[in-house]
C-alpha cells in the first residue's frame, strides 16, 4: 500500500538537496529560481512510459530512475548548458510497492547527484495504466553561447562521442530472449549524459552545432542537417564501435544498422571547424572520453553513408519513432 | 492512423507563437528563454492521466486541452507570476485519431492564447495505457515579490475568489449518471486560472500568503496554515456559493462538504492584512471577479469551520488525494 500523495511529496522533499540558485524548492505552488547574471535559461522535457520506453521486467528500478534523469540531462548537454533544476512527474500503478518506489527514487537521486541538479518540484498520482514518468530539466548558459542544431556549415568536421549502437544491440538481444552482458546492459539501462563534454564544448566555443543521439545517428543527424541547411558524408568505417558491438557485428554484419539507426545512444554528435581538431583531441584526453571524427558537412543537402571502398551505403531502418508500432524491437 | 512523431512535432511547432523572451522555441534540444531583468523564474509541473484525472467519455477534447493549460497556470497565478512559456508532454493511445488530436491541440492553443503563453517545447509518444498529459509552466516575478504559502500571520483576513464546490458537484452529478448544467460543466471541464488576480495581488502587494484550490478548500488551506505556522477560523455561512450550488444544497444539505473539501475549484485562497480590505474590494470590482472574506487567521495552529450559530462544524471528507482509491467520485 502506497503512502498518500502528500506523504510521498514530504518524503521526496526531505531528500531533495538545494542549490544556491534555488530560492524555493518543493512545497509551494511553484519553485523560484534565480538565473546566474548574464545567463539564459535552457529547458527540456521528456516522457518515459512503461511498455513504450521501458519494461519493468527488464530494468531494475534504480536504473530506471537514473536513466530518467540522464536522458533529460542529455538534452541539456546537447546545448552546452549548466545544470540547475529538475522537475519529476510520476504516475504509479496501484500495485507499485513502497520498496519499488524507494528503488526508483534512489535512482533519481543518484542521477541528481551525478549531474549536480536540485529537485525543484513535481507531481505524483496513481496511474490506471502502467508507470509513467515525466522529467523536465532546467539549466543555464552564458547569453549567446548555447550550441544550436542550426550553426553548422559545409566544410565542418562531424564528431561523435563514445560508441554507437550498444544500447540498440542490448535491446535487440533482450527482445530475442537472450541475456545481455553487463557492459551492454549498462549502456542501455544506465546511459551517461555527456554533460561535461557539452559544457566544455560551449565554454571553449569548439562546436558550431550539436545534438544528442536519442533517435539514432541517422535520424538525429538529419535533424541537425535540416536545421543547418547542409548535407553530410559519414565514413562508416570510422564509426566508433565497442569491442562487444564489433564482436556481434562479425557474427552478423546486418547489425551495422543498429549503430547507424538504433536509438538511445545518448552520445553527443557535434560539428566543428577543422582548425579545432587538436583542441578537440586534447579535450577528449582531458575528459577521458573518446571523440571520433566520422565525416564532414557538405554543401549538398543530403546525407551519405560511405563504405571504406567509397561505395554508398543505405541503412535499412528508419529512425526510431514512437508512433510507428513494432519498429526496431523498441520496448 | 496517427502521423509520425516528428510530423506531429512539426504541426505543433507551426502553430506555436513566439514571445519576445523566447530566444528559441520548439525544434532544438532545449528551449532558450531570457528572464526579464530583475525577475526570478517560477516553474510548476502537473500530470493529467486518463482514468485518474479525466475520462474521455465525459470531456470533449478541446476542453481537456484547455483545462490542461489552466490547471498548470493556476499554480503560477497562486504565486503572483507573469506567464512566459509552457511545455507539453502527451502520450497518445494507439486508437487516438487525428481528429481527436486536432481537437486536443485546439484546446491547448486556446489556453496558451488566453494566458499569453508561448509553447516552448514538449515530447510526444504513443501510450500503451490511456492518454497521459504532462504540462510544465514557467513564469517570472520581480525579485522577492512572489506570494508564498508561508507569509500569513495571525490576524490576517482569509479571502477566496469565485465560488466553491461547483466542480466537485459536477463530478458527483456525472458520477451518479445524471446530466450536468452548462454552468457546472464549464466549472469542471474548463476551469479558469485566476492569473490576472494573482499578478495584481503581487503587484499591489496585497496578499501575505496564497495557494490555489486544486485539492479542496480544507486540504489546501491546511497546506497554507502549515507553511505559515498559523491556524484559521472559517465562517461556513460566508463561503461563496453559486446559485446552482445553493439550489442543490437546499435539496441535500450534505453537499456542503463539496464546497469545503471538493477538489478542482482552481480559485485562489489568499491572506491579507485587514487594512487592505477596501483595496481588495476595489480590485474585485476592477476584475469583475467576486472576492469573499471567509474568515481569519488565528494564533492556534488548527483549522476551525464555524456555523452561523457559532457551533463548530466538521466536514466528513478528507482532501482529495489521488493515492486513496475510490474517494470522492474523483474520476
Amino acid at each position: 500500500m502506497l503512502a498518500g500523495e502528500f506523504a510521498l511529496i514530504d518524503t521526496i522533499r526531505q531528500r531533495a538537496s538545494g542549490r544556491a540558485e534555488l530560492q524555493l524548492g518543493i512545497g509551494d505552488d511553484c519553485s523560484i529560481l534565480q538565473l546566474p547574471a548574464g545567463h539564459e535559461l535552457l529547458t527540456s522535457t521528456d516522457l518515459l512510459l512503461e511498455g513504450v520506453h521501458f519494461r519493468l521486467d527488464w530494468t531494475d528500478l534504480p536504473s530506471l530512475g537514473f536513466k530518467s534523469v540522464a536522458v533529460n540531462v542529455s538534452d541539456l548537454a546537447a546545448m552546452g548548458g549548466n545544470p540547475l533544476a529538475l522537475y519529476l512527474g510520476v504516475g504509479l500503478p496501484a500495485d507499485f510497492s513502497d520498496a519499488q518506489l524507494t528503488g526508483f527514487l534512489d535512482g533519481i537521486f543518484t542521477g541528481l547527484t551525478e549531474y549536480d541538479l536540485a529537485l525543484a518540484g513535481g507531481d505524483t498520482c496513481r496511474s490506471r495504466g502502467g508507470m509513467m514518468i515525466s522529467v523536465t530539466v532546467q539549466g543555464s548558459v552564458p547569453k549567446g553561447q548555447a550550441i544550436l542544431r542550426s550553426g553548422a556549415s559545409p566544410g565542418d568536421d562531424l564528431w561523435v562521442s563514445g560508441t554507437l549502437g550498444d544500447s540498440a544491440l542490448a535491446l535487440r538481444t533482450l527482445g530475442a530472449g537472450l541475456p545481455v552482458s553487463a557492459f551492454l546492459a549498462e549502456r542501455h539501462f544506465r546511459p551517461s549524459a555527456r554533460l561535461r563534454l557539452g559544457t566544455r564544448l560551449a565554454e571553449q566555443q569548439l562546436a558550431t552545432a550539436m545534438i544528442d543521439l536519442s533517435d539514432g545517428l541517422s535520424g538525429d543527424l538529419r535533424h541537425l542537417l535540416k536545421a543547418s541547411e547542409t548535407g553530410a558524408r559519414v565514413e562508416v568505417a570510422r564509426l566508433p564501435l565497442s569491442a562487444e558491438f564489433n564482436a556481434a557485428l562479425r557474427a552478423d554484419p546486418g547489425l551495422l544498422d543498429l549503430a547507424l539507426c538504433g536509438g538511445e545512444d545518448y552520445e553527443l554528435l557535434f560539428c566543428a571547424h577543422p582548425a579545432k581538431r587538436a583542441e578537440i583531441e586534447l579535450l577528449s584526453q582531458f575528459l577521458a572520453l573518446p571523440l571520433r571524427r566520422i565525416g564532414g558537412l557538405t554543401a549538398e543537402t543530403d546525407l551519405k553513408f560511405c563504405l571504406a571502398n567509397g561505395q554508398a551505403y543505405q541503412p535499412q531502418r528508419a529512425a526510431f519513432d514512437h508512433f510507428r508500432p513494432g519498429k526496431d524491437g523498441s520496448a
